[in-house]
């Protein structure tokens, strides 16, 4: 089965006027709220409503194994994906703190882990395999589980008005990497950072397991699918199937970090209208993360040095953004408060 | 009566290691969520604990008139002020919606509005004078009274295990560019912005009020009481109060912009040690904020663009603060996860 993509309408920019004019009616100096009106106003854009309600949100974090992870590009064993999953439906990641601080759902897939799991409160099953294969050697995964892994994302953001975008899988920074450098062109070396905190030699060592996976697989740098299936992650393929499925129902996306970056790559590529869709929620301190800011050709809302993922910066700034609308929603005008203009 | 200022004792860095050891328990690569991290770990030398709560915050809101916004310095006229109390007292400024979805107190003290309210729900009424005079002519305001402005933020705090600073003063960027030209030594026309929203005429104007006031008085850069006195206003002393005494208790403070900013630089030229409770909320888009920053030699949380004051940027980074400290307290460790070590 070929891959379907839902249309995606443009976001209605006809309404502009009327969300800025409502804007400078509130009372405060006009623009004195910065970048907190830009992204009310960017919420109204694409919700298509110059009244935007916003009250169902979440984060999604994917969770899934990676062949690659058995080259020992990573600071952390392979079992840890798996062990953090029961972190995160006990409660205990720092994605559930934050979610919980700031009343935002949380949801846990397990698109490709490799531990089989039972039927657990909390965790929605869409393992695609235990895992993906090791990409030094082959493709990470088929074009049906590429294909797959898109399907599962696409229909979760249905019912919500933001959703945001999370991960946990030992060894995604080395497939997000491969991923960013073939998009931008920029030298392996540049693009590739410490991911969870190795060492300069294994450093050394995931910058030439990803040089030579490229130069083996030489993937097509404008074709969404083909860079999935060859280097990509099945976190990273659900990621971009939420963007392109959150997108065709007008709900917006915060992307968290270098990862989640890497799955809005290959949504943009999959279909570029996806990209109206999409807030950035904060600079990552991952090496490569400013370049896929600069692809986007973007300013994150964010800058806190954070690089855990999880979701954690998009949750940060799905905050933030929340604040941003209520603000739209909710203050007084200068009319009703018998304020003064100047 | 002279000026009684209390004791601020330094911060316990013998706590520096017990919290930095909790952080790298907790399931994450270490100092992977960046300033969380460093905030929690800053909150918890401040309090003097490894378990410090975070339950009571409020943002004090302080509003007065200025004598120099007779010159026209502003945009607005100086009614303003008043209207934006009763704003603030019904829940619809950019501060109300802000405290009300982070769940923040929001505390509005009349401590110099040139108008008589009666007793009203939620007003704290400790009005100085009916605005300053005008500082370029004569001082803002007399010793005694630049001493009550400073008492009256000095008990605020108390109980509070967070506090932020906002403030409303048509007039009142002028008088924080006047400070922050003498403590810095820079030009005026480098530290002068435009407020709430000046044209160029009446920016050119404002630079040379500023001059024309600073050449007056020649304020002494190291004596708080003589610049609060000569160029001040009662809500920039009132929010140096607050930070002075709330230092003192070990309560952390959390400034806002500009206007705040110049609080704090009074607050710290009376008593250098209350420096170590301050966390700077955010780089506001008030031309001299970044000078100011400088003069702290600290790197802001948010970069929003914001330049509205109220306490708006010290909501916003007071509620990243507070997720920062829910990290440090609730978050799992690998043993209690069973997460392996890398």
């Amino acid at each position: 089965m070929p891959l379907s993509l839902p249309e995606i309408q443009r976001p209605n920019r006809e309404l502009l006027p009327f969300l800025q004019k409502h804007l400078d009616n509130l009372t405060k100096p006009p623009g004195s709220l910065g970048r907190l009106e830009e992204l009310a106003r960017n919420f109204g854009l694409m919700r298509g409503s110059t009244r935007p309600t916003l009250d169902k949100r979440a984060i999604f974090t994917f969770a899934a194994d990676h062949g690659v992870s058995r080259e020992g590009v990573s600071a952390y064993p392979r079992e840890v994906t798996a062990q953090m999953v029961f972190n995160f439906l006990s409660g205990g990641a720092a994605i559930n703190v934050l979610c919980r601080h700031f009343s935002i759902q949380n949801v846990v897939v397990d698109i490709g882990v490799d531990h089989d799991f039972p039927e657990l409160d909390g965790l929605v099953r869409k393992k695609i395999a235990r895992g993906t294969e090791n990409f030094l050697t082959g493709p990470a995964m088929t074009e049906s589980q590429a294909i797959q892994a898109i399907e599962v994302g696409m229909t979760l953001a249905d019912g919500y008005d933001l959703v945001g975008t999370g991960e946990m899988g030992i060894g995604n920074t080395t497939s997000s990497a491969a991923i960013l450098a073939t998009v931008t062109g920029l030298p392996v070396e540049e693009v590739v950072g410490r991911g969870t905190g190795v060492d300069d030699e294994r450093l050394r060592h995931k910058i030439s397991v990803i040089r030579k996976a490229l130069a083996l697989h030489k993937p097509d740098p404008n074709n969404g699918l083909d860079l999935l299936m060859k280097v990509g992650g099945f976190e990273i393929g659900a990621i971009a199937g939420l963007i392109v499925g959150a997108a065709s129902q007008r709900i917006p996306v915060v992307v968290d970090g270098f990862i989640s970056g890497a799955g809005a790559i290959i949504a943009t590529r999959l279909t570029p209208a996806c990209r109206d869709y999409l807030f950035f929620s904060h600079l990552s301190r991952e090496r490569g993360h400013k370049y896929m800011l600069e692809f986007f050709d973007v300013r994150p809302i964010l800058d806190l040095d954070m690089c855990l993922g999880e979701g954690t910066g998009a949750a940060v700034a799905m905050n933030i953004i929340t604040a941003a609308v209520h603000i739209y929603n909710e203050m007084a005008t200068f009319e009703s408060a018998s304020v003064s203009r100047s």
